[in-house]
């Protein structure tokens, strides 16, 4: 089997525009598409259908595809996107046993729901998705926040993990200077091998004086107060790091530094690129169990 | 002569940041500035002295730069960064025949006040530094404005004259899918060669239609009421043509479709490195003079 | 009109392996082609007809389409790939004054054989096709004569012509650091905004030492002995320019180093682009003839 | 301990191109290097000395560096500059206990002798540092042979492990349309992140008669009769995968196609990269080992 049985129906029930991007990617696959939870969306739907209610989305769906978050509470569903409240335990007792579900970052949800969630984010090629339109939004805020050209300047990018060489990329081919940094030799032969000036990540104050453009990808404390004191007052410091960031806050501001704590990028900046990997990922994912 | 002779004073006189950071620059190149017309002004200014009256400024000056327009209204001095009005007659009475004047769009300043103004923007050099940051600010508003990964969308590029050649470089460097529209031969040529995609001006109607991204470089009504028709609801217009634009506005706004008349953006979005190219440029013009 | 007529019928005669790519494409095209000329070609010739006699290809002909260059030494056409040998007045002789005939360089064939040659060399698109094709080329020399990568070594382009332009292109796609010479300030400014490093042509010298490879495309002698001295023992200079070539041949013997003088290259290490770019310049000019 | 002490002395003893480079890169990195079995080899050795005698090459060393291989038969010393011979016995008789050892694919070396060899060919780095001068060196073979430009045809690189990175990263740089094979589907999510066209490895044959040349990095059969079957005649297939190959040569010549069995390509085509990734490999060893 190449894909999943196009007879497949999917109810896509709270989130942000990216579920909704999602849902209207699975539709335009062919699939049957019913959407809970927009209320206060008005744009165009595609070829999904909206349910006045939870139970009319619900029933008809082999598929229920929750949020990313599913829930920030591990309470109420994640839901954005409307005025109401759907509570966890309300959701998952409208789902039949039957019913294959999923959703993301889904660590938190209790067992004692006694709901299997397969969680689309753990997929390496949606991370990696991600990783890239990440990186592209970033770029993309560090040239509203230039005051010149990024040809003209040097660009550091902290971490060689999937952002980091999502980064470099871009950017070499956008002919910027890039210095990455890194730790393990392996990674400086990757940087080098690719063009790009390596650095060691414990050495980095060596060369961000020279560089108006400071992207962070490292989940640690890496700018701490005397890296940032090295670093140049006008330029821009954009930490990619989930919490509790790689920047030292307090330190920056003081040095009246400019720090962008720039967080889940990609829901926010390019839903539709981000939707069109969730469900691509889904269906990857519904291929792979042979769902028919 | 390599250089223009060291101990040249200049001064640098109303206009937008563009005028500050070219004041920057020819003092970090260590000719002495003058700064007048900036009160509005509070960030740092580098190695340049402000003057508090305009005959300070321009007294000790060997030459005077004078903005881009030096005048809007042909009657007073282009001033946005100050709350005080000068006139071009009162400006042009406190310059001395010996000193030497720059400025830029300057076909509307009467030739009666007998100042002969050396137009910096008539430098081919200057226009093309211009186009490229108009290129690179415009990619950066349609990264800002797309939903989806511009690697993910076809972008099409209409004029391939400078600013068209600078959009097609930059996007292919990013990945993206570029059509460039154009009506000569041997334009088609060039675009195949660095590989985009040719289409003729005259028939971008065919195109347009899988195009989320549409920039117009033609100083001319190429995108009117049957191509707009083509276009998707959701794709992004961005107009860089100077006036009149090359988009019939009104029926754009029939069609539904989102238009960004984008003028001037190396001044507004970049004006670090416009300031730069524009001091660089006066600098190639004095040494060209043999001025000591 | 779009296209010409597909009934139209072509003679492919004379000329080397270019001519037969050209008379394929043709074909490929949809019209018919006969081949005279090639007695020495055993490759695939598609759908065109070989045929045994000149008279055979010219009689049926609407369009004669000879070599590049018609003949070297304006007795005899250029008659590479044949034992055999047409003299220019045999094979004008041949052709009736309705046929239009194309030939490349012609510029030394006599007027008195009363034939007009539509000289598709002239034609700017073929010729920035073929600069492409040479700098490609030429790239593809320099990697075949380097010991070490080509991104690990500085590279200088001198000349910014439509030659030029092409390697700098594709050099820099490559990732390699890129040196351009040239003499006008406007050229400097698409350089640096291109981002290659921009060097006087008449400076070189300066920065020579530390180029491995030295791509000349300037018809003047540019390489003469002072800056061949500069030059590195096992640094390559090739030579696109055409005669009497761009560089000191005699000095830089002495000086041991190793030039290449590389001319034709389109023809000789890629005839199939070569040929395929030669075919659609001739579409285009009878497109824009208007011929039924 | 930033770089190794600067008072160790090197001898590098046997092998190819790569071995002298590699001693070159050493002795200009300050350290005294003693060459010992290159007599046919006439060229610039830079600060390093020759030995007239193993012994003295080996005597006053406190670094032996041998070749990759060390040997191709388990008896004797990898040689192919020299027409002598010297046994592994003879050569590790006459190395002191305290000296440490390099060498390359060491596997076949016989404890026995009683030596330690710090196998550098196992270091990550100097891999990836290979696997990109591979693909340089590949691509510049394909240039050599295609008759078109590499822009005009569609490239498959088949393997998505280091030498397919590389390869794909150049080639999209030069702006070539690269269709990469995986079979991973977090492979695929990078191809399209990096804008490469994914195919499954088990499905190439879908495209593969699109494709004018096609390299394969995959030690496996993957190019078997039914594949190579669909592919053009006039295709270029370079097979980079190490013994047995990847390609079914019986059935390639059945179907007239031109295989190109490519090996060891950085120490036969680009040996001073080659050298210098292995010197700096060493470096970074002995770093590690906090060598004195």
């Amino acid at each position: 089997m190449d894909t999943p049985a196009k007879n497949l129906k999917f109810a896509v029930v709270g989130g942000d525009l990216r579920q909704i991007y999602s849902a209207i990617e699975l539709a335009d696959s062919g699939y049957e598409v019913a959407l809970y939870g927009f209320d206060e969306f008005n744009g165009d739907i595609g070829l999904c259908t909206r349910c006045k209610n939870l139970s009319d989305a619900l029933n008809n769906s082999d598929i229920v595809i929750l949020p990313m978050p599913v829930s920030n509470d591990s309470v109420n569903l994640f839901l954005p996107m409307s005025d109401k409240k759907i509570s966890l335990s309300e959701l998952f007792d409208g789902i039949d046993k039957k019913t294959i579900v999923f959703g993301g970052r889904t660590e938190c949800i209790s067992k004692d729901f006694g709901i299997d969630i397969i969680d689309y984010f753990e997929r390496e090629e949606l991370v990696v998705a991600n990783a890239y339109l990440t990186a592209e939004s970033a770029v993309g805020i560090a040239m509203g926040e230039l005051k010149e050209s990024i040809k003209d300047v040097s660009v550091l990018v902290m971490g060689y993990g999937r952002i980091g060489k999502a980064l470099c990329n871009l950017l070499k081919g956008m002919g910027v200077n890039v210095y990455a940094s890194a730790r393990k030799r392996r990674d400086f032969a990757w940087i080098r091998a690719y063009g790009y000036s390596p650095v060691d990540t414990s050495k980095v104050c060596d060369i961000v004086s020279s560089c108006k453009v400071i992207f962070n990808t490292i989940p640690e404390l890496v700018l701490g107060e005397e890296t940032l004191g090295c670093i140049r007052n006008d330029s821009i410091i954009i930490d990619l790091a989930s919490k509790p960031g790689g920047v030292d806050f307090e330190a920056a501001k003081k040095c009246g530094l400019k720090v962008l704590w720039a967080l889940a990028l990609p829901g926010k900046k390019l839903p539709v690129s981000a939707g069109r990997a969730q469900a691509r990922t889904i269906l990857d994912i519904l291929e792979d169990m042979e769902v028919m």
